[in-house]
């Protein structure tokens, strides 16, 4: 089958990995289309050394699995877990000791015409909602994970960093809250996707004062984690919701003088996720800046690479 | 009166400041004892742009005030707050945006044979506590923050990275809680300490998994800090209590994909910590190293300096 394959920091085109065969519990399904994560960017720059098929954001269709799966269109959870851990069976089970994870961790991902992923974490795609919507389903859900860990209500003053991919999605999902929000960004017309929803916008090089209760940093950049930091109050808390390739370099005197809640915040529950895309309550299809067909692969993640860009989709079905 | 005096990095004896006059709402205090705090040690390597007399762990007797506090011993807050500001007004005072705060900003502090302070952030130290041990009333409190912060039961496994002066403090509380604790340090004579009282000890070069709940740092060094990180299970809270006179190069992709909580915590409350030292639940009288006159400060301060030291104290009565 045709996939992408990293290996040490390289991509390239496969046409030579066998369609896999489904161990126990797990099902086969065939990728429909697939979305370039900033994961998989820091990936490709050395973030965890993996080497396998990238793509963790997906919709497919089930060709082998149990009858209630079969020929269903569905998305997956990420972490493939053990169920006997510790973690497992305090019901963490997405920090599972022993889990591989969709083409992050020792697990083939979602860049090829088939992946396998047990049937335990795959979720139907309801009708109303279309597969290019759908692949969002896994970064929405992510996006859901930092009400999982602080609760916001009408009455807190959030800040989102950032007006990217993630941005867009945290800054939707937070704005369902009720809370007092603002989002910062660099770009006019991300920010106006935004602006249109009704939610409050700003540039990064405006003046931030210290009367944020939350700040959710979605840059992955020093710059963006200071200044989240500095619009905080203190006692305010701060979600690191990107991934960093690089160290990061704090003022703990400032988080230690402030009491600053620092929270690193990860993957989310997906059903909420499919039902904020059912019924409508969040937008993904302004994110979608381009697609590629899977041998066009390259250049969709050159294309994704580029500064200011939003979500880039790859697309698996064979053309000709 | 005889003080120190910190200016541009560089500690004095001083003989010419003149004995403070407490404006309304301030009690004079002449100070008996004061104790050398490592935030005092980060003031003189430029933590802080300070400029005045240092201290802030003190006993004094009120020669001005009202007549409950008159002749009494007490000991003091360090944060002289406005009651007004939004974070006076909802309870949170110690971050009141108006703050000085005693030997730190903007108010002269307790090594002098005067100081004032509001006669609301004195507590009179109850008569069988010995002003030795009195002096540990603030660092002690700052102890007592982490649990005003982080819950913490006798089903949590917590480990407290360092031996120092705070680490042996924040021991000696978390002890109390019943929790599964375990203390880390480089110092036997000082893990000794700890481990007459029961708390179980280890080195900071053994094997630790990442199996705790919640780690504490209390090194204020880097090392410290990875420490206590790589200590965490995932979902783990980590405990900066220590002030870092640099800045601190984290892993952020750990802290995300570990979803980890980090937690700055500054100051906490007096009259739980003279409770303890009433009921003499923890014994502070092992950490005094040393003792000088305030007229030998300099020589106290080289002392405090030198690795592996625990409290040093000044004398404040005039000899002679």
């Amino acid at each position: 089958m045709k996939t992408l394959w990293l290996e040490n920091n390289q991509l390239q085109l496969c046409t030579d990995i066998p369609i896999p065969t489904p161990p126990p519990g797990e099902a086969l399904i065939r990728v429909l289309r697939a979305g370039i994560c900033n994961t998989d960017l820091e990936l490709l720059r050395g973030y965890y050394p993996y080497k396998g098929i990238p793509g963790h954001e997906f919709v497919g269709i089930v060709e082998k699995g149990s009858p209630h799966l079969l020929g269903k269109r569905v998305v997956g959870e990420i972490n493939a877990v053990c169920g006997k851990c510790r973690f497992c069976l305090k019901g963490e089970s997405t920090h599972c000791e022993n889990r591989t994870v969709l083409g992050i961790v020792n697990r083939n991902g979602a860049f090829a015409e088939y992946l396998t992923l047990p049937e335990t974490n795959l979720h139907l795609v309801p009708d109303n909602v279309s597969t290019d919507v759908a692949t969002f389903t896994e970064p929405l859900a992510a996006a859901l994970e930092i009400q999982q860990q602080v609760k916001i209500t009408a009455s807190e003053k959030v800040l989102v960093v950032g007006d990217g991919k993630l941005g867009q999605l945290v800054a939707q999902t937070l704005a369902l809250t009720g809370c007092d929000l603002l989002v910062i960004g660099r770009h006019p017309e991300k920010l106006a996707n935004l602006e249109e929803r009704g939610i409050e916008i700003g540039f990064s090089d405006g003046i931030i004062d210290r009367s944020f209760d939350i700040a959710v940093e979605c840059t992955g950049n020093p710059e963006g984690f200071a200044l989240a930091l500095r619009a905080l109050r203190p006692r305010g808390i701060l979600v690191l919701k990107s991934t960093y390739s690089g160290k990061l370099t704090i003022d703990a005197s400032a988080l230690v003088v402030d009491e600053i809640t620092l929270i690193g915040s990860r993957c989310g529950p997906f059903a909420p996720a499919l039902e904020l895309l059912r019924t409508q309550q969040v937008n993904v299809s302004p994110l979608i800046q381009a697609r590629y067909p899977i041998a066009e692969g390259l250049t969709a993640f050159s294309h994704a690479k580029q500064r200011g860009v939003l979500k880039v989709l790859l697309d698996m079905i064979e053309e000709g």
